[in-house]
């Protein structure tokens, strides 16, 4: 559970944001860094794996490029961060938002000055996947400006593979349309990855379902609480993406186009199902506590019933043999032939009359 | 449980919405597909059955119609959808909304466009029914224009026969109506349907009821929780419903008539009713789990309160026993001829005292 | 509880409303049906039960009434519901709305058209009451003309006798106002109604607490869950009073004075302290089931005290006794003379060690 | 707890309101009834205890008072009652509202009229105490005027003693304030009292769970429902303060001066302060009955350990004891001289190894 | 527990706020004060520790100063706190709230007057720590002007230390900027202290369910009301910080300049993480207690089916034992030599045969 949320929040105290000459001093983590350029225009498109960012940044833009991509995967290396941060002049408070994990989803507009890229969109959230059977977050930030798009991610993973090869389609949606539908376009790739994870969590819900009725074992209210805190744990990072495509449709921005706007009302609600989905499954989870505790509580009421029925049954029959065992002198029973052959009758109608009586009531 | 919630969403990070042109390469499903045109005006009606569809969509709409409603069941044929989203211009994240199950319901109104039909408000809700015992939804899909409606189902149901008999009826409200009349007038037979199912709810809340209290199956838990299941997937599908018909009231819209307005007035009363009772059935059905749960464990208490009276007043008689079946040689009681009818007496005097005792306190 | 809310609606897909010449053609019900009609101004006060309706309807109204209230008690004759719905040409979703039963509580303000009724307010409500040791609900319509009020219940019941006899008295505060503060004097008489009911549920929690505690019988959670129902019913009845009164009050409108607005805002807090004392209550159920529960199992403990006494202390003396019954050839003890008294000692010396032992660990 | 809330309405259907001339005629309850006035300006003092109202009010009010408290303690006599409402014209609802019990806190501004009085402000609220160990609550009702505040209470209570005492001081800040000031201070003198309550419901929270903790009683949860109790009526009376002061604060009133304005602030905060304490006490309330539950379970596995014990150790001894008590004629080990030591030893052994066994396992 | 919210609240009915003619007669605490002061402009820095306070309120601001920021740490002396709240015109409400511990987070923005500081801003928040295991709060207490900040603590906390030494170095952000950017970053080091609380409540509940599992000791349910406790009180701390800081940022304030805006939005953000996290942690620690419960009672069922196996096993073979120690003459068995170890065989078969069919129903 450790893992759980992991902190790693700067010191108390300390400045907030980080300025552009303060980021190469931070410790940089160890892990590849991997950064890939996207230039594209309805009818061209470029993709270059970056490796030499100091002259790639030096280097004008292509005239004919409508839309351009720079995503850069791994956090790792603060010589990347700080070129990035210059040339886009990214403001400080995004830069501290970037490089510390486990922000909540939120998103700022940077207004009014004249820089090329600040006065842009900052879009903080966190794509989800099932790892090991646990559910993973991975944080994801998006600058959106008028015609360039800045991705960061920890990790080099897969969701966006698949917009890439739309881009690489001529006369796809995407290659025709503007920078703010490419970065809709990623949110969505995130937002409907959910999907999928809740399609297993929905088996999950059912195997443990199945095997709680079949035989409770007692580790299956952990199963159950880990499902809990991984419901949980996708609502945290879902919920507030609510408020934040809900304010970016509601807010008129400079650099989202009609046609996006449309597609967020989409977006919004896909997070919306999401959402209720979310907490359908978490009253599931709940009932399935209840099953639990109801099948072992059932389970003992079951064995109670036979120590009941063998413990009952005996105890009188023994209390009956324990009597003719006594050694009093003058014991009239002890010398008729017919008495042990009677002792056993005894002993079996009353064992049946009492079968009869529990059954009467219900109880075997 | 598997199949509470089917999930059937796009892949992650495929395009949203689906193209015109797209469509045709979609995988059908199987299951048959059955068309019907409905043609009225306050004078004249016209029921067609559509098996050629083609042809259809390039004849020309009578002079004489006022409200022309198409509807599809079934969506398992490609070629059908692509040519009624081509002939009424279906916005891209509609067809998706139309093909994908299990959406959220939710409104869409397209505006502003010249299009014949795009224009216009796309609606998308849930039919519920009971089916061998448990509630199943199937989507249902309504595009609203100013003189057409057209409806997609998954399968052909039955909800909306006695509206093609009204339709039918010279006279009646409906064919007096606009087309926005006969699309609230297809809503409120889905929401209406809802109350046979409450009620349906509310019988097995009853029968579950006297089944716990006469003899308390370790299965009724299962079916609490079913009942709690299928309350929860109609409050999934229903709750939405309030505030999309809340916004169809609130914003006025060219579509939708005035007359339209009032009754929408009284559907949203309807599905507000809904929700009330589903909310209610849900306290209920809580209620249920903790009767069960308190029946069990009374059951439980009868049953331990016969093994502590046999076991309690049988553990000291047994001790008495064993007592004179000790081989001491000094042992003045065994030569008594009174020792052997005193030792049943004291047994009996001591049994009756103990069950005298338990009956005082309120154990028996 | 099948009759926990009786679901009387219409047939899904039926037409909505009822148009004035549908009425006739219903199929009425069972019980008498009685009319009366009550003219007033301040000066002036006729009270008539109407026997011929049509006789009735077609005379021509007193010039000096100021308000005419005609109370219909009794839904099942529909030549009644006909006449009055032509005469005042009442809206046919109003006409469904009284005669289907349960209803959500809601009011109707329909305007502009020049009819003399139509355009004016419609409110429909319940009256509870307790009948038989169960709260009975019943569902009362009144419309708002601006000198008329027209009001429609089930069954005749005695809510507003107090009214009636109000209006008889010369200078009181009804003689004198409009007919607005005459529906609101009806509300009040409704809403008021409910703080003997909620005493009476305070009366029963009570003596459920006494009873409880006292000696916990298994069927008293059901008793509990019947209050709790009750409580439920009552706040579905109550809670949208609410947002009714509220939006009266809210919206200004020509049938209601200005001497009405500052009544409704009082009636407005008392449906407020309704809903606050019906969470209340909630509650204090809540906290009993747990009382009970809790009071089942310590009952359960002490008899599980016992047993475990009275065992714990003759199993080893059993055991004991077992010993001296065996059969050794070669048993040092069995010849003692003092051995059989010895073994009584210890026995004794046992037990009250035990018992000691178990006194000091508080479990006596 | 049938006097929790004491329901003391008026009969239903009564009319709403109370008419100056109706008043004198309601049966006055039992109980005295002491009224003060005080006269007050920066500069003068003046308190007289009034014994003969209608002298009083007959007297012309004096022409250096600033601000004059009438405080009616007592609310039997009838005459009283009338005297003041006719004098200040009272509004029949306010009357109304101070005559019952239980009033939910709110108030009311009664505007626009040219009476001297009625055109002002009227609260009710509760004053709260402890008595004999329980929460007990008076209504308060004040009435706010440009130089005049009205006070009535049910009985004489102390918590505007300070209050009197302060208005005495000269140059204090109430007597260099107005009336709102005065108003403002009894109320804060009423919120303030509820502090020390809470407290003492921080020490019976703190005293139960020591005594939960020592020894689980079964008395402890009636105590703690109590206390639940308690704190649900405290939020019952408290929380309709907030919005009371919070409109008070936010709606300008004519009586309300610049300075009462920031002072309601305050006073709002620290109704939301009680608020805050209220719920959490009541999350605590509710941890302890978890603890009450979990403790009382665990000291019956304890017992439930030792009966364990105790019957499996003696169990199998009592078999091997039986069996050497049995009359086989061919029994070997009868006849040996090691047999009986050797019995004891093989018990012994036995016992100890299940209780290594049972430690081991930490049962014990 | 008692200490878990002190309450220290004036005097009920006393006279609200505190003037400062009456501040030197309040009965001052015991424990040190400290005062430094502290002057920086972008250029120049000094700090000062102040031992006269007479000599230093009386001495002029230096010209060069932009920002002056003066800390109280310790509360007890209150020749100190009169000589500030007169020289900075500290409204008597401002006052009351410094002295009482435990006030609900707030912020107050007193406008309009000419005096130099009042019309200023004040806010009081809560610093958290943990010491000695448990949650300790400290109300700190801040005041805004254009160019001075005023701070009052408790005791003397490092939470600044780290701020203290950001205003040594030139160049920083807190030296180019004005007194609101340091007030944000006072707060900012108060929020971002939570998250190494946070963390350490992720690792006490890690920590508790790994004992929860390994062996459910009866303490444990203690241990995680104390976790919840803490996080409540955690959360009465900082939820109101969410409305304060939304209020800063919402209402635009002559005191709060450009750049803090931006920050607080940043600092807003900060807080609903906090929130979002408590919650979080909340849901977990209820999710333990209900495996605590589970794991208890899992054990009991382990013990019980221990009890079940032995004694059902041992009661019918003792039963036999017993009837071959009967005493009847006529005993056919008895003399058979066969007898002794058939019996013994009968006892073995028994025993395998209950265990078999034990295990069959997975009851071991």
């Amino acid at each position: 559970m450790k893992k759980y949320i992991s902190k790693d929040q700067s010191v108390p105290g300390a400045a907030p944001g980080i300025e552009h000459d303060e980021i190469s001093s931070l410790p940089g983590g160890t892990g590849e860094v991997s950064i890939s350029c996207i230039d594209y225009s309805p009818g061209q498109v470029s993709i270059e794996k970056i490796s030499d960012l100091e002259n790639f940044l030096s280097r004008h833009r292509p005239e004919w490029t409508s839309v351009r991509w720079i995503s850069v995967d791994g956090l790792s290396d603060m010589r990347v961060m700080q070129g990035l941060a210059t040339k886009y002049n990214l403001h400080p408070l995004a830069i501290e938002d970037i490089l510390q994990k486990d922000q909540r989803p939120k998103f700022e507009a940077y207004g009014g000055e004249d820089s090329e890229f600040m006065a842009r969109l900052f879009l903080v959230t966190h794509a989800l996947q099932i790892r090991d059977g646990r559910l993973q977050n991975e944080q994801v930030s998006i600058f959106l400006g008028h015609k360039t798009v800045l991705t960061f991610q920890e990790t080099c993973s897969s969701e966006w593979d698949s917009i890439r090869q739309r881009i690489k389609v001529k006369g796809s949606r995407l290659r025709s349309n503007d920078a703010s539908f490419l970065a809709y376009s990623l949110l969505d790739a995130i937002v409907d990855s959910c999907f999928p994870i809740l399609e297993s969590f929905s088996d999950r819900a059912e195997e443990l379902e199945t095997l709680i009725l079949e035989r409770s074992q007692p580790g299956l209210i952990n199963e159950i609480h880990q499902l809990k805190r991984d419901l949980l744990k996708m609502r945290w990072a879902i919920w507030p993406m609510r408020e934040v495509i809900s304010s970016l449709q509601r807010e008129p921005h400079e650099c989202i186009g009609e046609t996006t706007h449309i597609y967020l009302r989409d977006l919004y609600d896909h997070v919306v199902q999401i959402i209720d989905l979310i907490e359908t499954y978490r009253e599931i989870a709940s009932d399935l506590t209840e099953t639990y505790v109801s099948s072992v509580s059932n389970r003992m009421n079951e064995i109670m019933k036979v120590l009941t029925l063998i413990g009952t049954i005996f105890i009188p029959l023994t209390f009956l043999a324990g009597v003719y065992g006594m050694n009093f002198h003058y014991f009239p029973e002890l010398d008729q032939v017919w008495a042990y052959p009677a002792f056993w009758l005894v002993c079996l109608v009353t064992a049946i009359i009492m079968l009869l009586l529990f059954r009467r009531r219900h109880w075997l």
